[in-house]
């Protein structure tokens, strides 16, 4: 085996969980070489949920790597199930989507994936899975089920969990790693990459595309990345998330929330520092955290907004926070000179989504005028020209009357 | 409820395990006469095996009831999942059928079937489920198979002993109770008819006809006959079935076989006498059992051959077996006056089927030559015109040389 190849498969085995197979890897992608045909790289997108933060790029970025090393991705979107939706109504992550909707959510992920994806169409493929699976017909699908057990679809995780706890898991639940495994056939992919959430389907599409005579995919799984909260996984239901479309300070900002004990992780999903300077970044008695994790902050803005406006978020950010001076840009709002309680003004302002949270932001001390802090939500104040209200650490507003 | 209602159901109740439900059945009834629109009664037939047996026949004999009340049974020929078998190879009983296959053994089945049921064209409809099963698409399944659960499908006796036992059970298994189901769906069915091994696949054609806006069907369970043997539910395969298309003295002669403690079982799934009578034939001390089962035999042979038919196979076996006679027809071989083997003499008589047959039944001391027991096979004997060659209690063959 050639030293570029072996090469080839420690860049890509790099942040990964598990490559199935590491051999299967080498061996297709010296077969690429040789042939000169770039391999085809999956990735299924769910168009139920088209906005994307930092917990998806990890993933991409993994695509891009092999963009870079001259293979192609192919974007699966899976409209056919969404279309369908869950018949039983009960799964809230499968609601039935229009045609239009699917388009424009998946318009949207193509927009968001393109920060990180090459998009030249010799690069990238997209395709609906439509295109067969609503060609499929009973014959097809009793021979597909037929490659799978029951007892191995139980071995799942999600589905072993919820059988146990007996709740109730629908037949056609079965039929959906199948369709999945369907489309790798379809599109003849050589890789498929996925989050560990995704390696039974993924492993699936191995086995139908064995049956198929054709060779099987090599799956390779991400980690799931973890929330600003340092708990659980990144997700915009969790309010936890980066999103790739959030400006460069707030992009900036979140990160610098992390704790010290994540940036190491982040460093190696989110960046492509090379393992040593990420060891002696996330090392404290080799660098100072803050310093580093400025960098990390500045690393991934770059990535989506370049180097000058990653410096600025840097320099806004040291500004506000690390001296406790007010940012450069703050919202203003008009209101009328005349007294009205802390909850209303931070309505009014746009600082809060309801009263509720205005109330809970005073009580827990987020809340200050002028730099004041207040105690009590129902309190009256009146608005005068440059008032400037904050909520938390980075919300604020200046009033003009 | 009118009295004829209450008297229709109670007639049906009879030699029924399970009817889900009787109150269904009552008021289903009570429909079909107030509107007089017959109710559609359903059986499916598996198109790989159209031998009938008695077996075969207990639920037919339902079915004709339904008939011959003013009903409309509907057979429902399972071509399409014949037509793709089993995928995995591994299950015997799902070979894949050719169209022509299926069409022959629809006509063998229907041909045999037409001894027990009414088969004027308002009293029968023949339907091949090809006929919208082909039609199906993804979209459909996946909500058909949404109506039912994992846990529910390997509650079923077969899947649940499969499942504990460690065998593997494909995916696409739990897709044919679901393909059954639909054909209920399709055909509008008010009563499914089957043995008790059906009774899980009929019950779902009750879910799908109620997600599809029907009213579910009433499903009728009838027990599965034991075979001559007293042990094993009556099958070709096992050897000890009486097939419809078999001899009156044959069939008369297989019922003779068995024991006394069977004939209730028999005569209650088997012919249509009262019950009190069955009751005074069964008891020992108000009817000498040989005499019970001659009656038994001849209602039998009755039902397929007329009575004159079945008293001449009731004195044959009467003049053979109590008188030690020989029959009145025996077949006849011509052989060379060369001496042979045992075991080839019964191979040319065609009274086994093997020569490992032969060989059995000579241990047993089941063969005789001219009324004398021989002991070994492998003896020769050289054969005499008019030589009477007898194999167990019922083959004989002469010889003329």
């Amino acid at each position: 085996m050639s030293d570029n190849v072996v090469q080839a498969v420690q860049a890509l085995k790099r942040g990964t969980v598990e490559v199935y197979t590491e051999t299967d890897l080498a061996q297709r992608l010296v077969d690429a070489a040789k042939t000169g045909r770039p391999m085809r790289i999956k990735l299924g997108l769910d168009p139920t949920s088209p906005d994307i933060h930092l917990g998806h790029t990890v993933v991409l970025r993994k695509m891009r790597q092999f963009q870079d090393l001259g293979h192609k991705a192919v974007l699966i979107i899976g409209d056919y199930t969404a279309r369908v939706g869950d018949p039983t109504g009960q799964n809230a992550t499968r609601p039935m989507l229009s045609p239009e909707q699917i388009e424009r959510n998946a318009r949207t992920y193509f927009n968001q994936a393109g920060h990180i994806l090459n998009t030249s169409p010799d690069k990238l493929e997209v395709r609906y899975n439509s295109e067969w699976l609503a060609k499929i017909n009973l014959a097809d699908l009793i021979k597909l089920a037929s490659s799978m057990t029951v007892a191995r679809m139980l071995e799942r995780d999600t589905f072993e969990l919820r059988y146990k706890a007996g709740d109730p898991i629908g037949i056609h639940e079965f039929l959906y790693p199948l369709m999945q495994g369907y489309d790798s056939v379809m599109i003849r992919s050589d890789v498929e990459l996925g989050g560990t959430d995704q390696t039974f389907n993924n492993l699936v599409g191995r086995d139908l595309q064995r049956m198929h005579d054709q060779p099987p995919q090599i799956v390779i799984t991400m980690p799931i990345l973890v929330g600003l909260d340092g708990k659980e996984k990144m997700s915009k239901s969790k309010g936890n998330y980066v999103g790739v479309t959030d400006a460069p300070n707030d992009m900036f900002g979140k990160i610098m929330s992390i704790s010290d004990e994540m940036m190491a992780n982040y460093y190696t999903l989110l960046t492509d520092l090379p393992a040593e300077q990420i060891a002696t970044l996330t090392d404290p008695s080799r660098s100072h955290p803050k310093e580093a994790k400025v960098t990390l902050g500045k690393t991934v803005v770059t990535q989506f907004y370049g180097p000058e406006l990653a410096e600025m978020a840097a320099a806004e950010f040291d500004k506000v926070f690390a001296q406790g001076q007010l940012p450069d840009e703050i919202a203003e709002f008009s209101l009328p000179g005349e007294p009205i309680s802390i909850k209303q003004l931070l309505t009014a302002c746009k600082l809060v989504d309801s009263g509720g949270e205005a109330k809970r932001m005073v009580t827990q001390g987020g809340v200050s005028i002028d730099g004041q802090k207040v105690t009590d939500p129902n309190a009256t104040t009146t608005p005068t020209d440059g008032m400037v209200v904050q909520v938390g650490r980075r919300r604020f507003a200046r009033i003009r009357v």
